[in-house]
């Protein structure tokens, strides 16, 4: 569980509607002046690129603490409604670094960058708004995990996706978690058993991702759906993630159970009062976007 | 669970093979002339008909009242072998009435239409026929979640399918219950997030329905899946669909030997008998549809 | 679960690379001079064919303990990385033989064959090597749960699958274990309340099967992914299948903590970290198959 992210860091990320920001991974050093993200948010949208072309945007353990700080800060402020994750170059990213993974490293090491790949994953499921992959390019191994892990991915016609570890004998039992409850399974077996790649209509026909455009509309579509969700009520959004996450889960009785608790609930939400008096008044609803109950 | 539904109200419910009968809601009053929802059962098919066009039928709760007692009247009678669920006007069902939903209303009522709603969808999964839904139009929230829980779903090329509770303060969380366990999870995620339409095509893609037609066959398509079943064994159907639901919510072994248990039972039942002796001989199976064990 | 499955046997199957052996069903007697299946063995790829094609190749419990046999005997030994399964005739397999179900068979012999069925079934997802299924033609009943039960499946476009049960009075709820946990539940529920059969097309969009391909194409693809498969490392594979059973049968973040412990395990087996050499180093690996952990 994401638990409570609180509004800190903003000297950090200034949290401001009308000042897009950017600001550098921690991770760079001086030998390294490029950072392996840049984040930027501007009117409630965040963008966080994968900035390691070079290295396929590899998930090195310094990435992969770059996105969960990029992810985290700032996450249960109003001003952020919807993240973008998106990469530079030609490839969304190659998974994890193997010179990480080698022997010379230690147990201890392997098992922190697992764990640190686990945490940004599950974060981005817990995170109380929608995270978004914008796709242009091959997405393998961790890195489909990563695709596989947001709520919604839109992606370019030429993107490819694979598990293709049990070629370097490192079969993506990990990636397996994310890709397995996304995709049916003997579409995922034969992923992870042979590491052949699938073409971004066969990884729309099974559910790995929501949405295949040409490259010249990639901004343009993922912008707009993101728009779209920057015009709900945060709260009712940060609400209805959670409790899908929560209720799927479940069995059918006990999912039923927590489902019309939260849609009482929901109603009882400032913004649950607004939405339904504008549309019984035929007007735009004014969101407050604040999570407390209403006493109206 | 659905319980058992003892053959009552047959003073209400006709159930004839021979004589098509018509009964309407209960619900309607006075200063309504027209019912809420149509019923009639002919031939072993009982048709329930949405009937409430002006007002989109809303799921209100009095229209939830009458089909939770439209499906649940005689469901244990021999007579009745299939429920094909259908409405008037363009509009399939839009969801909860909102009206019913503002906070002059209060929290008790609020937590009445969800539970209302609950024993509905989950009556439609538990009721031992197949409950077909018969869909020409747009279904959206909690009409998208009826369509979601019937067991079958054939649907016109023109129909569409959206959770659009988003878009007025109020996620569709109950709704994602039944949707979450049709579709793949990004599919459900960006209809919920979204709340946009999708269309029939793509909703079979998905599994959100089982066959799309054009409109001037979807009265022939669907009443011939529904002449399929009458054709089969009562008391077969009735086991196979409950064991289905529960197998499905266990674990594989668990599932498996749930299952197998089933098979002999269904063995020792005087229609799985005839049914191969059929077989082997030849001939059309002469079914008894009493669901007591043979001693043959 | 398959259990430890020993190197025995080794006198009935000669566990060589280099001489192709075959080994008839030992359930074939001199009144019945073709075995119920063929099954022969070379470079890694173990061919198992139904072989009973006037009896549209019928899961008899001879054929279930045929198929068992053929599965398990030899299923640790290093020189075994795949099993193909095939049938001869136009017919995959039509199910049970439902001469053996008959109440002068008696419960027990019924619940016997349902048993066995599922200890098959189970087999070929336990079992450490990856089952493709190589089909061309019709799969009905348990052989379409067959289908469904296999890891990878190769279909030619003629081939159909259907679970028509429901109409000889014996509802496919086995089957349903396997097929309502590969198709969307929609599609699951047609198949079972109609019988009606879905073709190859339908299949691959709904992921019951693997790929689709013309029939003279068949033997040609579906080596070419056990030839893939045989140039990965043996330990890996099977630590890999077992560790994806597992995970998907838990919650997501006690599957997590499976994966990642798995990923730091594969890491420290001599093939983990000699991928990840290879990979470095721009050669190709030199595969151990050894299961032991490294100590370099």
């Amino acid at each position: 569980m994401a638990g409570r992210l609180l509004c800190r860091s903003v000297g950090v990320l200034q949290l401001s509607r009308d000042v897009p920001l950017l600001f550098a991974s921690r991770c760079c050093s001086h030998t390294e002046p490029e950072p392996l993200t840049v984040t930027r948010q501007s009117n409630g949208i965040r963008r966080i690129i994968l900035n390691n072309a070079k290295k396929r945007n590899a998930l090195s353990l310094s990435m992969l603490e770059s996105l969960r700080e990029n992810i985290r800060t700032g996450a249960d402020c109003d001003h952020l409604r919807v993240i973008i994750i998106s990469a530079t170059g030609p490839v969304f990213s190659s998974g994890h670094d193997l010179k990480e993974l080698t022997s010379s490293q230690g147990r201890e090491h392997h098992a922190k960058v697992f764990n640190t790949c686990t945490e940004v994953m599950t974060l981005i499921q817990d995170v109380p708004v929608p995270v978004i992959a914008m796709v242009n390019g091959v997405a393998t191994a961790a890195g489909c995990q990563l695709v596989a892990s947001c709520d919604i991915v839109v992606a370019t016609d030429k993107s490819t996706f694979a598990t293709p570890g049990v070629n370097v004998g490192l079969f993506c039992s990990t990636p397996a978690v994310a890709i397995g409850r996304a995709v049916p399974r003997k579409v995922a077996m034969e992923m992870l058993f042979t590491g052949s790649p699938i073409s971004a209509h066969d990884a729309l026909l099974h559910g790995l991702i929501s949405k295949v455009v040409p490259e010249e509309r990639l901004e343009e579509e993922t912008l707009a759906i993101a728009q779209r969700i920057c015009r709900t009520s945060r709260p009712v959004v940060a609400l209805g993630k959670a409790t899908f996450q929560r209720q799927m889960a479940q069995g059918r009785d006990a999912a039923y159970a927590t489902a019309s608790k939260v849609m009482v609930d929901n109603l009882a939400m400032r913004d649950g009062q607004e939405g339904i008096r504008a549309f019984i008044e035929k007007r735009r609803p004014v969101w407050s976007h604040e999570a407390g109950k209403t006493h109206d």
